[in-house]
């Protein structure tokens, strides 16, 4: 299984989305709905293998924590508005300690950012955090590596303290490439290195 | 200089595009939008060094061809919406053949696919077509290569006409992947090959 966390530091955290402003109206959910794209789109397919989160930090109720969930996942296209659409759903409902589903494969609570890694910690799945500054990928093995998350930083990034607690918890810090890349690319980066794998 | 041309196969050729539903109303526009997307944006950031070029064959007026010039690019947003706004200028004006300049650095003409492939052939560019049956990625050394040619197919594919046009100018077929992915997936991963030889 493959898992994908982003931290949303601006992204909304109710229904309230104009479509037709995807970047301004709604935090940069523009990226979030291209992250989707990225996590589970391959041509005439989807990726069952993974997990994408996304933790929303933008206002009126944060946190938001969306999970999508490959295996589960009905009726989404690839194009942002239409995912958009879906997100919208999701964030509609009122967000509690409990994961609800929202439509098929998309659920949605009040969980944060750092407690739902370390519940991937906990489980024995190894944290890896995209970084500019990592280590090259190609100096990873993922052969032996079956449970993988990947934390992804927004237009903003992480806060220190977040990058402290990765730390805390061993996660490694790995680049994909020497320049700076929007989340979305770095999903199919990292996709591709696995697929190679197999 | 990265050049990425895709053939569109039934992509919309003139302004009445509906904002609203990209995938049904443009013949696939959304996953043209992508591929600019996927082709010049960085993390606060455009990248110069690149031209695209999709070449639209949906109805009414095939071909209309876009061209995208990295350097002179302005005011351009990494959302779908946004992108779509840009080529749907560019698709309301009346293409002939010559290039004309829509908003900065979006041009359109009614050049023929295979004609803006000979043109960069003939200019002694080395083209590279994107195939899953190609040979892997990691076989080719782009280091001595300063101007590549990728061209890449939409949802439905290029014709056989086409592929046999690529094999008789020597078009090298590389893959990127053991899995079928989306073109602009593939511009990422390209992208990303040619930043890490740097």
């Amino acid at each position: 299984m493959k898992e994908f966390i982003i931290k949303a530091n601006k992204a909304v955290t109710n229904g309230e989305i104009n479509l037709k402003d995807l970047p301004g109206s709604s935090g940069r959910l523009d990226l979030i709905c291209r992250c989707v794209n990225s996590a589970f789109f391959l041509s005439h397919d989807l990726r069952r293998d993974t997990i994408f989160y996304s933790v929303n930090y933008g206002n009126p109720n944060p946190p938001v924590a969306l999970k999508f969930i490959g295996d589960e996942l009905k009726r989404l296209s690839p194009d942002e508005r239409s995912i958009a659409m879906f997100i919208q759903k999701a964030l509609s409902k009122d967000a509690s300690e409990i994961w609800k589903e929202s439509t098929s494969g998309i659920y949605y609570s009040n969980h944060e950012f750092k407690e739902i890694i370390l519940e991937k910690k906990n489980s024995g799945k190894k944290i890896f955090y995209l970084h500019l500054n990592g280590k090259p990928l190609e100096n990873f093995d993922f052969k032996n590596e079956s449970d993988v998350v990947f934390i992804l930083g927004d237009h903003i990034g992480l806060s220190k303290e977040d990058e402290e607690f990765l730390e805390e918890i061993g996660a490694e810090q790995i680049s994909l490439s020497p320049l700076e890349l929007h989340a979305d690319h770095c999903i199919i980066l990292v996709h591709n290195v696995l697929d190679r794998l197999k």
